[in-house]
Formats: C-alpha cells, sequence, structure tokens
C-alpha cells in the first residue's frame, strides 16, 4: 500500500500530531469523498506545532528528572508563523515505525486497522516511505528508522464519523489487498459493521479484543513515540503550558488508563497483559455532544469546543458566591467555584418568560461540567488503586486547553498534587493503534 | 407560636414525610401567598401514604435483623383508599419531639429555623398543639410525647422558593417573636439575606455552620423518629419497595452523607461533632433543574420529575447494544447500560436537519445521568473511607422512584452489594432541623 496518490504540501511529522475533524458541509460531503485527499488540508493551529517541536522542557515522569533542552533544529523556531518547504511525506499523522523485525513484514504487506466506536471511527495503516527524510525530521530520534534499501515503514492516522466515508477511503489507499487479507478491527462497531466492512473491502475481518487494544496502543504510543505523552500547565505562557513526559519503557506500569469516548472507561493497567476495567461512567463526549448539539447552534465538536473557548460559564452556572455571597471559608471553598453546573438556567422560581442564554456561555459550562466530572472520577479510582500517573484517552480532548485545564486541576486538585494528569499526542487512536499490533484477534468469516 | 389558622383536613402524621412542591401557577402566586396555608393542600400521593404506614417491614441497618411486621392499626389499610377523619393536628408534615428537659423550652418560647439554599429555602419552626391525639397515630412509638398539661411540642416543616413567600409566612405563623427573639438560619443564603430576614421579622439572626446543621438534623431525626431511613428495593411491589432501616443511636455513626442541593456534598461523619466534607460535585439538583428548564416545558421540579417517570430513556441515550449491537459479555457490560447520556442527541455526524426528541425521553435521561453519577461517587466515598452506609440528604429524591432506584442500583452494582444506599423522609430538611436544635450559632447583628 503506497501513498502514491500524495501530493505537496507535505509535512514532516514523525511524531505526528492527530487530525483534526475538519467535516465538509453535509450536502457536499458525498461528492467530496474521494477528492478529500488530495486537497490540501489546512495547516495545524499553532498548539500543534508546539507540541511538535522538540524545544518543550522535558520531564521524566517517573523520576521527575528534568531534562536539558534540546536545542531548536534549524527549521523550527521559523515553523511557528512559517509554512515550511514541502516534503516527501504523508500530509497526516504518522509515526514513523522502528526498523526492526517486528515491523519489517509491513515493508511488503500493508495492514490496516479501524476502531468502529459509538461516534468516530479511528484508521490506523502502514505506509512505506522510500524517500529520504532530512535528519532534522527526526527531532533528535537515535533509532534506526530506514531500512538497508532506504525504505521506512509508517503507520498513519485518520477518522471518520461515517462508515461510507472510511470505506470509500480504504478502497482508495488499500490498494494492495488481496481476498485472504484480513482488516484488523475493534471497538463496538467491529461486532455490527463486521460483514459490511467485509463485503465492501473483500477481506477477512480479525476482531481484537477493545481493551487489549487500547493497553497495546497505549504501550506502543509510550514505549515508541519519546514525546507521546504530556503534562498541560494553564498559567505557564506560551509553549511552557506543555511539558513532555517522556518514561523509560520499564517504568510505563502501573498506570490508570482513562478512555473518554462516547462514554468512559476506567482501566487500572498492571502490565501489558494484566489489566482490568474498574469503572465507567455514561458522561463522556457522547454528553457534551448530544447535549451541545440541543443547546448550540454549534455543527461539529470543535465547533462546539472552540464556542465553549469564548464562552463564560458564570452566567449559567451558580457558583459557591452566588450562593454564600463570597467564598466559603470554613470549608475552604473558593467564591468561584463551580456549586451548580446550569444551575442557572432554572427558570422554575422565575417569573414565567423566556430566559436567554448564550450558546458560547452554555458550551463552555457543559464542557467544564463533563471536564471536571471526568477528572474527580478519574481521581477518585487513581487515589482507590494508589496509582500516581492517569493517562487520558479517546477522542475527547483533542489538546484543547479547557478541557485539560479542567482534567488537570481536577486531579492536582483532589489529590493535592500526588497524582499526575498525562495527555497523549494520539489520544484517540489508541484503540486503533493496538488493534493494528495485536496478532491474536479472532477471524470473523 | 400556634397553628391558629389551620383548618379541616387535618392529617395525623406523627413521622410526617416532607410536602411536595405544589407551586401555583406564577401568575397568581402573589395574591395567594397569604391564602395558601389556609387552603385545603391535595392529598399526598400513594407513596407517602405507604411510607407513612407501619406495615412496612423493618431491618434493623446495623444488625440486619429483621423486625415482625408491626400489626397493622385499624385505620390504617383504608387509608391508601379512603381520606381518614380529620384530626386536630396540623396538616403540613411534622415531628413530636419526646417530651424532656432539652425541648421543655418550646412550649412556651416558639423557634423557627431556615436553611436558605442555592434553589429553595426549608423552614422548621415549633408549635404546641393541646389537641390529644389517638394512640394509633402513634403508630407504635412508646416514648412520651405529652407534657403534664397534656401540651404537644411539634416540630414543622415547610418550604419555599423565595424570600418573599418565607417572609410573609413567617410574619404570619410567628405570632408571638419579640425584638430580642432570634432565628436560626443556615446555608449560603443565611449570609446574603440576613439583613433583609432581621429587618423584616424584627428578630436577631443566628446563624449556624451549614455542615454541622446537616449532621445535628441527621443525628436527630434518625435517633428520635424511629421510621426516618428506609431502604428502596424496585423490582418489589407495592409497599415492599420500602423497607424501614431503624437503627439504635449508639450504632448510627460512623456513615456517609450525600447531601444533594444545586450541586451535592459528600461528608464523612464519624459523630455529632466530627466530620469531613470529603468531596463534592457540581452536578447536583441545579443541574436538572437548569437543563430541564432548558429542554422541556416542564414548569417546575415535580413536573420536571413527573415527565421523567413517563420518558423513555433509550431514545436519547446510547445504550452499550448501539454500539456493540448486544451485550458486551468479556467485560460483563449488560446490553441495556447506559454508554453515553444524550449521545443519540448528537447531530454533528447527520444530515443537517432538525432532529425531534421527546422532552420526557430527555427528562428521564438526565435524571438518570444525575443520579447515577451521584451513585457512583457516593459509592467511590463510601469505599474510600471504608463506610457501609451512605445516607442521602438534600431535596432532590424526594422520594422519586426513578431516582431511588438509580441511586440503589449504582451503590449496590458498583460495591457488589456491600454498601447500603439509605433514604430519609426529611432528606431537605436535614440543615433546617440541625439548626434549629444548634444552641451554639453565631449572633448576626
Amino acid at each position: 500500500m503506497g501513498h502514491t496518490s500524495v501530493t505537496s504540501p507535505r509535512r514532516i511529522s514523525p511524531r505526528g500530531s492527530p487530525p483534526h475533524l475538519r467535516r465538509t458541509p453535509p450536502k457536499y460531503r458525498k461528492v467530496l469523498v474521494l477528492k478529500e485527499k488530495r486537497s490540501a488540508e489546512p495547516e495545524d493551529p499553532v498548539m500543534d506545532e508546539l507540541l511538535l517541536s522538540s524545544k518543550l522542557k522535558r520531564v521524566d515522569s517517573a523520576t521527575g528528572c528534568v531534562s536539558p533542552r534540546v536545542p531548536a533544529v534549524d527549521a523550527l523556531p521559523s515553523a511557528v508563523s512559517v509554512p515550511r518547504p514541502a516534503q516527501k511525506a504523508p500530509k497526516t499523522p504518522y509515526v514513523i515505525l522502528p526498523a526492526c523485525d517486528t515491523f519489517e513484514k509491513f515493508r511488503k504487506i500493508s495492514r490496516v486497522s479501524v476502531d468502529i466506536g459509538g461516534t468516530l471511527i479511528k484508521v490506523v495503516y502502514s505506509s512505506v516511505m522510500d524517500d529520504e527524510l532530512p535528519e532534522e525530521s527526526l527531532n533528535g530520534h537515535t533509532r534506526k528508522y530506514a531500512y538497508e534499501d532506504g525504505k521506512r515503514v509508517l503507520v498513519n492516522f485518520k477518522k471518520f464519523t461515517d462508515l461510507d466515508r472510511l470505506i470509500a477511503f480504504l478502497k482508495e489507499v488499500w490498494t494492495d489487498r488481496k481476498s485472504g487479507d484480513v482488516i484488523h478491527c475493534t471497538g463496538g462497531g467491529s461486532y455490527k459493521y463486521s460483514e459490511i466492512i467485509m463485503k465492501e473491502l473483500g477481506v477477512r475481518l480479525q476482531r481484537t479484543d477493545e481493551m487489549r487494544s487500547l493497553i497495546f496502543g497505549v504501550n506502543f504510543l509510550l514505549s515508541t513515540n519519546v514525546d507521546e505523552s504530556f503534562t498541560y500547565h494553564h498559567d505557564a505562557i506560551g509553549i511552557n503550558k506543555f511539558q513532555y513526559r517522556p518514561i523509560a519503557a520499564d517504568l510505563i506500569y502501573p498506570f490508570l488508563l482513562v478512555n473518554i469516548g462516547t462514554g468512559i472507561s476506567i482501566l487500572k493497567v498492571d502490565s501489558p497483559t494484566s489489566y482490568e476495567r474498574v469503572g465507567g461512567s455514561s458522561m463522556g463526549g457522547g454528553t457534551f455532544m448530544g447535549l451541545g448539539s440541543l443547546l448550540t447552534p454549534a455543527q461539529n465538536f470543535d465547533e462546539l469546543l472552540e464556542m465553549a473557548n469564548r464562552g463564560d460559564h458564570r452566567n449559567v452556572d451558580k457558583l459557591v458566591c452566588d450562593i454564600y455571597g463570597g467564598a466559603y471559608d470554613e470549608l475552604g471553598l473558593k467564591a468561584d467555584l463551580i456549586a451548580g453546573s446550569m444551575a442557572k438556567c432554572n427558570r422554575f422560581g422565575e417569573a414565567p418568560m423566556k430566559q436567554t442564554h448564550k450558546p458560547e456561555d452554555i458550551a463552555k459550562s457543559l464542557l467544564l461540567m463533563v471536564s471536571n466530572n471526568i477528572g474527580q472520577m478519574a481521581y477518585l479510582y487513581g487515589t482507590r488503586y494508589n496509582l500516581k500517573r492517569i493517562y487520558f484517552g479517546g477522542y475527547f480532548i483533542r489538546q484543547d486547553p479547557i478541557t485539560m485545564r479542567t482534567l488537570s486541576f481536577a486531579i492536582n486538585y483532589w489529590s493535592k498534587g500526588e497524582i499526575e494528569a498525562l495527555y497523549l499526542k494520539h489520544e484517540g487512536y489508541l484503540g486503533a493503534m493496538g488493534s493494528f499490533l495485536d496478532e491474536d484477534g479472532k477471524l470473523d468469516d
């Protein structure tokens, strides 16, 4: 499977970040499906640039050891504002697989895996690139990436909101598929949609366990992609808001994994093969999007997030000061703490006229409500199992500053700084990534 | 302070249940403020009758010991369907105070306490009744209730949604107040509204600590009102859904108290004077009412609850079967488990036409979402502090079957039956009751 149709501009992204959900308006969608790959995608926003920059401070997650900052490579300082020259690499995010025996087979046979969740479909697929990458694009990575013939194997990341688009995309990029080939598949939809996938693509479906795939994915990304995980520091300025948290492969376990999809799943992970789903909640991304759909005119998740970033939740939430007239010092409750989410929208005690609330304010309140709740629950499970690191997965956070600030604040506040909230650049692809790697799935044919 | 204006029909309710929020439509409200007390209130619904019946099964909460059912008194079996004869007792809920030195003073001086929360104002006030109550009205209570002169001291319970109505009510019933008298006051609004209360009623205000008041209230009600707490069993039939859980006064502690107001507060209680607010959440009654106000035409909390009781959440929630096509057996997730609250209302992946969802279904989903979340959080804190009994306070539950079922299910499910969810007949009056009893408040004059 090659990326034959990829044209410029291409971006060097050896530790590429997840793509953004940029949906074309529904009425044009069908027409654009096949063109989408070829059209130039908008540049990622500044935050992605920042996260790709190796100048960020690195604090070893296990030891707390601060690494000296890696000197900036020539091209990067200006990359924040000036588009970089086109490179012969996919424009969608990717990770280069280390050149080793385990991955050597992907030089000859493509592999595709999909994770079909309640809201999104995530795809991870291999491709081979035979152009030589400029050294600096590896950002200080020292592992061997090129095989003897100069070829590199990449895993690429892409997501969809519906099955038809996924199938059209795979038909186009998975050109070397044969009838004996398998597509790795995980997530709830791997049961529901297995027949249509097999029929449309003419391949067999190998279903991998969802939780196992998640763990495999985290394990691979944390141990292979040096800058995969980071912490968020809202009060810092610019790039200092983000700190990479590399961790040695033998120190990764144990940890708590909070996977935020439609709802949330909370996993206690002791090793790649020893883990337990210790809890879950129905309040996840699906709740934010469902309530956001009903209460705002946003047309997609990113619009809703962007709306939330402009909103002021104090217009719709009841704060401690709204009830107490100030802080409640005896209990250590600050005046601006949220006492009741959305509680100012209660019109039951009011005159029967229609109150108006700005959709931006509602979006912000909903985002804080869901994020706070996830943060608090994550803290409670983390404490219960004495785990000091909580990784967040799933396609909810999207490096959104409000969400990360809220989650980090909740975990820091409740744990009194004992537990660390960690984010993953490929948060949405953990299941698909793990399914890609898992050879022990069950054939569904 | 006497109940001079009370007319028939009166109800015998020695362990009276909290009143229901029956608001007159907003446009008539002002006119009806003073008439309200004199108008005949609608009969309480069947569930209240059931809860007042002493035929209910009693299981001692500390020992698990099942008491033989108290034989039904003559009047009660028919009381469910036929209105009982009028009795000379207040028509609003009340508890008779045991005749003892502590409460003797209330024969001569009225006491009033108010708990001003973010949404509701709860009042507890004493009155003296000199009519003799028929023995059976005490439902097997063996303590001494009448003083030598035949008089009994009652504490009465009433709630309001706005301050003006509260003040008008108190001006009318608190007839023996003098300028040196104090009104006990707790809750957030005791700071915010102290001046207006003092000015309007011409009394001093004695503020009691909110958490201490809550605990005092629970302690008094559990140790004085035999049938105060009960468990809920949804799959049982009729009155067997409710089981009284009396507990000996010396076995009450420790327990977890989850107070559900606008938001929630979670208290670990080791004794009447040793307790700690260990957690809280902004997702409480205020969230349910705020979102319910925006998304349904309900005019008050009871209408919203009633709407929820008619709704089918499966039309708006994504269930496990919606994602997996069935149960997810490997994880023990049943097909009808809610995977994502409100997640079917997400129109981001759909054609851009307006989806319609029934307000009843939305109300049900919101109630389940908030209740599930509270139940899970209560379980997590209960487990953390190794507490086997969780009492729910605040004015959110209102003996609503969906709410109690959800809370009980969540706690039973997550704790594997180790922790008991207990409800309180006077759930909404814990703070006001405790403030009534607390002599150590701080004068605000």
